[in-house]
């Protein structure tokens, strides 16, 4: 099941408020997703990730379906009840890990061979067979299989992936049979406008109940991601939410939100603690550095989370030193508590109509250090 | 300051039920003090260990005073507030790393000269600049400087560290001048019960508040340990608390209650879990075997704890296989629940008078598997 509803909308740019209600969660949009790939987001309980505010995590069919088996998690009753989620849950299909972590050996229209980026075993991926790993996995949203093109690449093989994409989304959907779970089209095209229009065309004609834009922040320039986003979010049904995917530098979910996007996610937030690095009002820190030795303040002075009304660089910094796990359990914390709370504030902006002064003062505030 | 009071006695063994007022808390006695030795109990934070039921946790001044620095720990306001731990705190002094981790260069009975394990820098410890340290981080309880005399080692090595130690823990009596921080003393003597004997009879003519048992549980067969053990506390005034160093296997908790132990602390738990090894009542179980793979049930049946209550072996398997943090935090929680659980368990069957019974049973079931 999948209701969303459109609560308003700002005057100046495409950003929109809304509220999204799955299978086990109600979120108001815009939302940031983390990621937890491996059913696991990295170092974090789920009653962590319910302080912080999360109400739906990622989890990847791919990974999943290599380690531990998607039939042992549908042998212990589904995802949500193998890692103890009580809320919304949306797998990723694995197109991106297939053409990225694995060994490819062989694709074609019917799927893909590959080796496994684990222990080299060999499998055949069709859509078919990624909707019947998704169903086993048992989350709210699943996603399409896709194929997504690298960056750069040329118009031709960015129109072969769109193609294939959308040959394929319509396979899913046709063996897609699963009323608690919902399913996602994913828009590819790589940075090439004509061809991010055909596949809203071929994707929109299927009529999916929410749309993921694919292919993005795959190494391309900050400015043709916000391009491409901008002619893709534009064609898109207002009507249906708008998940952009791999995407969530505080400045890209702005950009994003600003475009008309409702939905984030990104491993960011998780990838940086593990080097020592936090999110601030004022730009990230690199808390690791021996400038923060003896500084005996928060992370940031301006955040309220456990993490920052208990701990101190100084402390953070020594753990990260000695490596002691509980540095990258504490800077996941605050980055992803950061994150919630920035999207709270542009949830907050957005329904006083005052997006356009925030989204400055963000800027200000975060460009200035 | 430091208070005990010695509420009951086991008719038929050594063991006894305490209570223990330090600075920061008070405990019931016997107890196990988890082990923060780098001011981080592993992948934990304080929180957890409240929820566990911890009272007082260990750090080391030998590892602080190379990383971080006792200054900066001073600086931050002490050991508690740079941590973020607001009950009671055990500082090892550090002489069992020196010995055992650092390289040696020359040891006198003025002190000693050593490489620090971590960059290799030259430091020279004496009692009296242990004791500084031990000051400026601020633990409820201080150790001695002592000589941790190897096993095996002979009569004669063995008896030079019990001179020194004794030498030394006078220095350590004198230097320490803090009104909120007690001393303990550490009996040496290795195997041998005429030179505990001596020991036990040189530290107790200095009065320390507590006495720590060290040089055990450094690869002497069990039977040395308890056989050990047995003539050390029988022979310590009977008002007054016994530390066991180190040791905290679940049979040698029962063992060492028995011969009259109050306090333990080992790093086995979090070691443990880092080795995807969890405690249960019937024994350890390698949660990492495949044989888990499948396993849906609680690592511990009768564990009522946060992991136990909230997820399977299998998923736990799942986690350290796809090498996941969120293993070790799980394991280490409940290795350190089960282990707060098993002393709640012998000090409620000691103020009930049936303390045989229960050391019975225990070893009924957890040795039968
Ligand atoms: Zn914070
Ligand atoms: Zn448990």
């Amino acid at each position: 099941m999948l209701k969303f509803e459109l609560l308003q909308e700002d005057k100046t740019s495409a950003a929109r408020l809304g509220r999204l209600t799955t299978a086990h969660t109600t979120v108001d949009t815009p939302i940031f997703m983390p990621v937890g790939t491996q059913a696991t987001v990295k170092t974090l309980t789920p009653e962590d990730l319910y302080e912080i505010g999360a109400g739906i995590i990622l989890a990847n069919a791919y990974h999943l379906y290599l380690r531990p088996g998607c039939e042992l998690i549908q042998q212990a009753g589904g995802l949500h009840r193998f890692m103890n989620w009580k809320k919304g849950i949306l797998t990723d299909s694995g197109g991106f890990q297939v053409f990225s972590l694995s060994k490819l050996r062989d694709i074609n229209d019917d799927g893909v061979w590959f080796h496994s980026h684990i222990d080299g075993s060999r499998h055949f991926l069709t859509p078919e067979k990624v909707m019947e790993i998704e169903a086993k996995l048992g989350a709210d949203i699943a996603m399409c299989f896709d194929e997504c093109a690298p960056y750069p690449c040329t118009y031709e093989e960015a129109e072969k992936a769109v193609k294939r994409t959308s040959l394929w989304a319509g396979r899913c959907k046709k063996a897609h049979n699963n009323d608690k779970q919902v399913l996602f089209g994913i828009i590819q095209g790589s940075v090439y406008p004509e061809l991010r229009e055909r596949s809203v065309g071929e994707l929109t004609a299927l009529d999916f109940p929410g749309y993921a834009i694919g292919g993005l922040s795959v190494g391309e320039p900050k400015e043709m991601l916000y391009a491409t986003l901008e002619v893709t979010t534009r064609m898109l049904p207002r009507e249906k939410p708008r998940y952009l995917m791999g995407v969530g530098a505080p400045e890209d979910l702005l950009e994003g939100v600003r475009l008309g996007v409702d939905m984030f996610d990104c491993v960011l937030p998780t990838r940086l603690a593990r080097h020592g690095t936090a999110y601030t009002a004022e730009g990230k820190i690199t808390v690791r550095n021996a400038l923060y030795a003896a500084d005996f303040s928060p992370l940031d002075a301006r955040c309220s989370c456990y993490v920052c009304q208990n701990y101190s660089r100084a402390y953070i910094r020594h753990l990260i030193k000695a490596e002691e796990i509980l540095a990258q359990r504490l800077l996941s914390y605050h980055n992803l508590y950061f994150l919630f709370q920035l999207m709270a504030g542009i949830r907050a902006a957005l329904a006083k109509g005052e997006f356009p002064s925030f989204y400055r003062e963000f800027f200000h505030n975060y460009i200035s250090a």
